[in-house]
């Protein structure tokens, strides 16, 4: 089996399509909840709101096993159900339903993040939108969107300045610090547009090219490291708010070029924790 | 031709096949331009960034042309071309692209919004969403979603208290003077969530069931007036920020049911413009 996206690691091509196989595992899970009336469990007790749905709990159960089962020496880390020889070559860093606000709210811009991390660094990354049938994979040779009409080689656009960026953040209220607030707002008042409701689909846009810049914070590493390989595949920059890798989450920035990066980075230095 | 929308008011079924008809010729002109490289005009001006698409402006042409040839007497407001016969019986208000934002952001979350207006107040109510292949239906009778596997009938969900409640709305910076901002502040820090990038298609998840508020500001009367029957007619409430009509626009709030309505309502009131 060949696969575009990384046959320069000979290694490669074959975890890609059995991350593929996982994401059909989870989309017959996520499906069956979504626009269902949901049994909505409540992590942080009375302290806040974080849904998780039988779904999402669910999908990681399938693709966890499907790991186990197939990959044995393969380590795990998953949002729902916890991590397992993490310090292994390689390990699958999964969050079956990413943007569960989104989901819970009927809007179809949640994914299913799928990451093959090598010595702690993505490789391999898969974010499948089942109800819009959209499929994006990224690996070190390019990235792709699989959909309905065939596979879309994906390119993020030539967005050389903010004050042409079309920015997306998932929420206001991700920036917790006073200084990560006001770094946000630098760049908020820097580009042409600025729009909230991004989630994981955000970056998915990004590595298409409709939009040039994502920055975020408050994030777990299943939330973005599938998310490296598919925004680099298209020839986006994604790092931490200092410039260094963004596979531990916290505060992430993505670009579509390296001049905006730059640019962008310059005006969140302050705010970095 | 029946409609189990409108059968009460026999004057309309032909209005609102009328109506579809208008929303495929839109069709053809918005998907040809979404996920496009697009010409972005800017209507603003240097003062701010509005974008108005080819997309929005032919959508527009092809609806008005097609009303003028079929109902010459009836009145017309769009949001690119402007008005003419506003002062007759029936009234045609459309919105070519709602949430342009979304539109050029690669988003599938716009809405071709069609209403036809009676002596100021619409009857019927269509939004479109070509690329989900869903498009949302409202008259005196009933609500329903026509998609892919048939006609779901829309029904709002039965939250009765602001602490169960998910509230969308578009973007925090669309309520512009101190009052609306705190009235809003205290709506959001009342629900159970609240998540922004909803343009209009937040009215057509509340009609679907999924969330249960809907509060914003600073509308145009084309950005409103073909929601308001597919929010009633799936059981919701919806009316400006006094508890008035939204068909002018403005301030707006839609609830799924009367109860909570009647709590937003509260918390909105010293924000009321």
């Amino acid at each position: 089996m060949t696969n575009p996206l990384c046959n320069s690691d000979s290694r490669l091509p074959p975890l890609m399509a059995f991350a593929r196989e996982l994401a059909d595992l989870a989309a017959v899970e996520t499906m069956a909840g979504f626009r269902q009336p949901l049994s909505v469990a409540n992590k942080q007790g009375d302290a806040g709101f974080d849904p998780v749905t039988l779904a999402d709990q669910q999908a990681e159960a399938v693709m966890r096993e499907k790991i186990t089962a197939t990959w044995p020496e393969h380590g795990f880390l998953g949002e729902e159900s916890g991590s397992s020889l993490r310090d292994g070559e390689f390990c699958w860093v999964i969050d079956p339903i990413d943007g569960t606000r989104a989901f819970i709210s009927g809007l179809p811009l949640w994914g299913t993040l799928i990451a093959l991390a090598e010595r702690g660094e993505p490789v391999l990354g898969l974010a499948d939108q089942p109800y819009l049938g959209e499929r994006y994979l990224g690996g070190p040779d390019g990235s792709v969107c699989v959909q309905s009409d065939g596979e879309l080689p994906l390119h993020t656009r030539a967005c050389e300045s903010l004050a042409d960026a079309i920015m997306m953040t998932t929420d206001p209220s991700m920036f917790g610090t006073a200084a990560e607030q006001k770094a946000f707002a630098r760049v908020q008042s820097a580009v042409r547009m600025a729009r909230f409701g991004g989630d994981c689909y955000a970056y998915m846009m990004l590595a298409r090219g409709h939009i040039d810049l994502v920055i975020e914070a408050d994030l777990e590493p299943y939330d973005i490291q599938a998310l490296i390989p598919i925004v680099r595949g298209a020839g986006g920059v994604i790092s931490n708010w200092g410039g260094g890798s963004a596979a531990n989450g916290g505060q992430v920035i993505a670009a579509g070029s390296a001049a905006l990066h730059e640019q962008a980075l310059e005006l969140l230095a302050s705010g970095v924790d």
